[in-house]
């Protein structure tokens, strides 16, 4: 993660600048294919502290690739030339907990005293999986991925506090092990999945009532295997109720010119 | 692999003279902790370069630490003064498939046509998963690890042909995944898993009665896991039933100078 690479700028800044002129507006899966895609979180600074403390005490579920300086709508560690009040497709404002909008860019309600938070997203490792040749379900059926709450509570911090969320992918039990192998060299990504093949022990007691996404099918021949999910913190920023708070809309990421094999730790 | 460790060459130079002396008969387990423990195969040089090339195609069961110049019976890489003749605390000779005797030393029987092979051993991964804090089940029970034949052919490769044998440890699934992390370290004792989870897929349609060892008792919360295992290439040999063959008695094997974390590919 030393210096931005040139493929990854070139890929990146073409699909920014095509959002940020109001040229695109939907879901960024598969857009500049091989750059990190994050999630985004934007609060007030007098919350940003506690947030960070949050995330640093749950580092699977909320793997912090970069915070920015209060006010400052750049992110100069992921992208050269990026604004983050123009270059996500959709965005969604929060008031005192409610949804208020959901805009194409954040410039209206900017402050001055708000601080950015970039989150790793498992698109990073979903496509270590595909390149290795393991279908991944949920992309394979055009569908979200299903996401749990779980019974395992994050460590609190400050204001914030709630349960673990995981997302789950079914795979067999050979690839459920290479799966492992292949996210565990992505701890900034959710790394290693948290758990696998008994999902009442987690508190999973339905697994075709997913909390957030859709269901999959899963095989006769196939194990659920679950990874901490970045909804986690969005789930524990909801349950605060913050003042303001801004975030992606679901599936419209924030893309940048840091490249996937960037992330990966051997 | 590369020099062998003064720390683990003291321990093992006492542990392998008390055996040569006749000090000590029984099972190697325990003993010049942290230091590698083999597997020995010995074969006449007309079948070991079949062995060899059965062990190249199969190197999860079949992880080759070393193999001896015919008729050598030292192994210059493993160990600074090893004799492989005298140094095991039981050896079992075999002719024609048969067991011909289990003795203390193999020099009555010894022939410059042997050639040696060390093969990797699952002492070395448990030693790293107990060291994590995670039960391996057999040896908190006091017993032999279980081991089953599977439904998966090796390659074979010349006379030698045979399943796969696994050896199988109960887990948690949170620590199945740690196990997949730390064995993945360990490639030259058969690595990661093969398997967990659904026995029937590869085969084993009674746990509780396995092929080889003894049974263990599984908790509800725990998922069966499954690595390659050293009596593959001893169940490979016994099928070809060679005219002349000494192997280590089940238990009783050949320590090293190696210390296990030096098998640690990363």
């Amino acid at each position: 993660m030393d210096a931005l690479p040139d493929q990854g700028f070139s890929l990146g800044r073409s699909e920014r600048r095509r959002i940020r002129s109001g040229g695109f507006t939907g879901p960024t899966s598969g857009l500049a294919p091989g750059n990190v895609q994050a999630n985004l979180v934007v609060l007030p600074h007098a919350l940003a502290n506690d947030f960070l403390r949050f995330a640093q005490a749950n580092p699977k579920p909320c793997p912090v690739l970069a915070v920015s300086e209060p006010g400052d709508p750049t992110f100069p560690m992921l992208a050269r030339d990026l604004d983050i009040r123009t270059d996500l497709p959709r965005y969604r404002v929060w008031r005192n907990g409610e949804l208020a909008e959901e805009p194409t860019e954040v410039k209206h309600v900017w402050r001055e005293d708000l601080v950015s938070f970039a989150i790793g997203c498992s698109f990073s490792f979903e496509e270590a999986l595909i390149e290795d040749g393991i279908e991944v379900r949920h992309i394979a059926c055009g569908r979200n991925v299903p996401m749990y709450r779980t019974s395992i509570p994050c460590v609190s911090a400050g204001v914030f506090h709630g349960p673990l969320v995981v997302s789950m992918r079914p795979l067999k039990p050979a690839d459920a092990i290479r799966a492992v192998q292949i996210t565990s060299r992505f701890p900034s990504v959710h790394g290693a999945p948290v758990h696998l093949g008994m999902p009442e022990m987690i508190g999973i007691n339905n697994i075709d009532k997913p909390d957030y996404g859709d269901a999959v099918p899963i095989g006769p021949d196939e194990l659920p295997v679950f990874w901490a999910c970045g909804v986690t913190p969005q789930a524990a920023v909801a349950a605060v109720k913050p003042e303001f708070c801004i975030t992606h809309a679901p599936g419209s990421m924030l893309i940048t010119d840091l490249r996937n094999t960037r992330l990966a730790a051997l």
